[in-house]
């Protein structure tokens, strides 16, 4: 089917080998968390059995080792984004928490009452949330992207937008309730005509497909290392050394800072400005782990194979009666959202699970979306190149039994 | 010695069986971090590579199960420091992150221009800059309260300090570098007939002693699992609850909103008012075995068996000749720092780790402290429970080594 030998590839993944309520787990919530591969649980062990040490302000050998690992993580991060320079490169908790510290450091830099604040009404609430938060404080406005019935922003709509007064467009690369990858480069370009920056919140891109910083000329990216196969509590902020050089730190504490006095304290340089207090020190360096694996596999390979599988789901999906596709673009990756009619997403979800089938239904912390789509929920599978065509088939069996069951 | 059997306890932490330099590894580093009990790393191993699912939001069998851990973590936490409500425990990235969740969030709701913030001279950076910052805010005044040449805060001083702008006292509990425990019950008495709140850094005391919230009746509390055991990226903030309720949310995103929409969010209940994101779920599973070791151990335990390990190694320390100690209150728990005459403290800690010793040098993240006591940086040995009279011994021999070498 392509370059993955995926049959190999599930090997690697312990979980796959699991049981659910006495079936064999089919996991298609990777939109949520995704699975972790042997050598990134291998080295989170390694490292909490013999490598504990705090990193930055140590001489021992521990502490010398583990901060050069944590720094080789960041070099990792660097080369895999293409970053210009790795101090680009900000550990954070995760997405929301980069977010909120791009939220809230870029405005109180560069917001003034009256700004604007693009963002798409695809957006998951922690890109709105923070965005709100800072525009009440600096009395700035967030103004909404509108989406088509299709689930796409169409960039006419997008361009009427485009004013003086908008300082951030914050948009989301993949969805993660439609599935829809924008055209962020295209967005990325007619927003800095207009004089305005642009963060790409790239939670459900950055395990998909190959994302070049460079390339796309975003200002910010933010995503979360326990969807790209990497720990929880870590996400990474890159960010344009240019802006964040001009930013204010978010969090004060040890290592974000030069010199501390009672009268005057003065902060450190990139990227530990933005890096108060103990980092997520295990998960940052098992993260190099989780990059690694996936570079080897190919980020080529694994876009090609999950759309060939996407492609064969939402085929296999459209022969059910009753069916509705939520979001319906051309250029949708690795999600499937729906609704089945006449019955709630939640009791299909929790049929689904009696079989093994593991998908997520709710509002998937897009509520304007749902609103937009006229819904308050539906249901999820979200795939990744672990996934074969056999766990489709299990799928679309699993919804055809809950149907016998529900209808 | 005690009622521990240390021999049985080195048993279960891996990492003490490793060696260092061809050395055995002698780690005197507890204060920046510990070690992990074979029960943490196993509970880790286990959710890695069997349990992975994203919680709160979903309905399947892993994120179902997930969601209860993650919950039971947080009544072990409430039993652990005895707090009234289990939603009065949140789950943070760490202290540091805890103390900006908390400066910020108490800040924007009680703090007025004018207002003043009392800390102690032997702060952590962690709780000190953020202070700063949302003083500067908020047009507060940050005040310090002296430490005598022993290193403790004299009641008489802090009671003068104690008038009607004081609207928050935030105070380590034991200091980081001068091992220093505070009267903070004491404190909090004569802070709360002042009309202040109080928070009480607990970083360095919560491994190390009993804890209980309600008894001192301090309003915040805070502190790292790290430090006691548990995994990184994982802190705790505990607040009273009518606290807690009127401060408002501090990061925006998922599961700490009841419904969003472009036009007007609103906030969830306490604790997920303020836990925005995916947390860190593997984490948080993780902490509560390392809770529920050091509960068997028995809390008073450790604390005698700390006690006298610490006061053997003082009594050892004292014998070279040169060295002097920096803190010397009677309440000491578990932190040993000193200089050496003579000699840089960076230097003696490079030639300790050549002898398998870890200890830490500098200025411990405590800038003011240094000023203090006229120094610049200093040596700290720091020790648990599992930590023997052999590691003490091999501590002095190894400064006297260095000594030969250095002198």
């Amino acid at each position: 089917m392509s370059a993955l030998n995926v049959e190999k590839i599930r090997e690697d993944f312990p979980q796959l080998k699991t049981t659910v309520n006495g079936r064999p787990l089919v996991y298609l919530d990777n939109a949520a968390t995704t699975l972790k591969p042997k050598v990134v649980i291998d080295q989170m062990t390694k490292h909490l059995s013999q490598d504990v040490a705090n990193v930055h302000r140590g001489i021992h050998t521990l502490s010398e080792m583990g901060t050069r690992q944590f720094e080789e993580t960041r070099i990792a991060v660097q080369n895999f984004i293409n970053a210009r320079e790795v101090h680009e490169v900000i550990y954070t908790k995760g997405t929301t928490d980069a977010i909120n510290l791009l939220a809230n450091s870029f405005g109180e830099r560069f917001l003034n009452a009256g700004d604007e604040i693009l963002l798409s009404q695809m957006e998951h609430h922690s890109n709105i949330v923070p965005w709100q938060m800072i525009a009440e404080k600096k009395g700035a406005k967030v103004v909404v992207i509108p989406v088509n019935d299709k689930g796409d922003i169409v960039l006419e709509d997008y361009k009427k937008l485009l004013n003086p007064k908008v300082k951030m467009v914050s948009v989301v690369h993949t969805s993660n309730t439609l599935g829809t990858t924008n055209p962020v480069k295209e967005m990325i370009k007619l927003a800095h005509a207009n004089g305005s920056k642009v963060a790409v919140d790239g939670a459900q891109s950055i395990a998909h497909q190959k994302i070049d910083v460079q390339d796309l000329d975003c200002d910010f990216l933010v995503f979360s290392a326990h969807k790209i196969y990497g720990p929880n509590g870590l996400g990474i902020l890159y960010g344009k050394e240019e802006l964040l050089n001009e930013m204010p730190p978010y969090q004060g504490g040890g290592a974000m800072i030069s010199e501390v006095t009672f009268e005057k304290t003065t902060y450190n340089i990139l990227p530990n400005k933005f890096e108060a207090g103990t980092p997520a020190i295990a998960e940052v360096i098992a993260f190099k782990a989780a990059i690694d694996y996936v570079q080897k596999l190919g980020m080529d390979n694994i876009y090609n194979y999950e759309h060939e599988l996407l492609a064969y789901a939402t085929s296999e999906l459209k022969k059910i009666a009753g069916i509705r596709l939520i979001g319906e673009s051309e250029t949708k990756s690795g999600v499937l959202s729906f609704v089945l009619e006449g019955v709630h997403p939640h009791d299909l979800g929790t049929l689904l699970d009696k079989q093994g089938v593991a998908i997520r239904t709710g509002h998937h912390c897009t509520q304007p979306l749902m609103k937009r789509f006229g819904i308050t929920a539906c249901a999820r599978a979200s795939f990744t190149f672990y996934n074969t065509k056999a766990d489709v088939d299990a799928l679309i069996a699993a919804i055809n039994k809950a149907k016998e069951f529900l209808l």
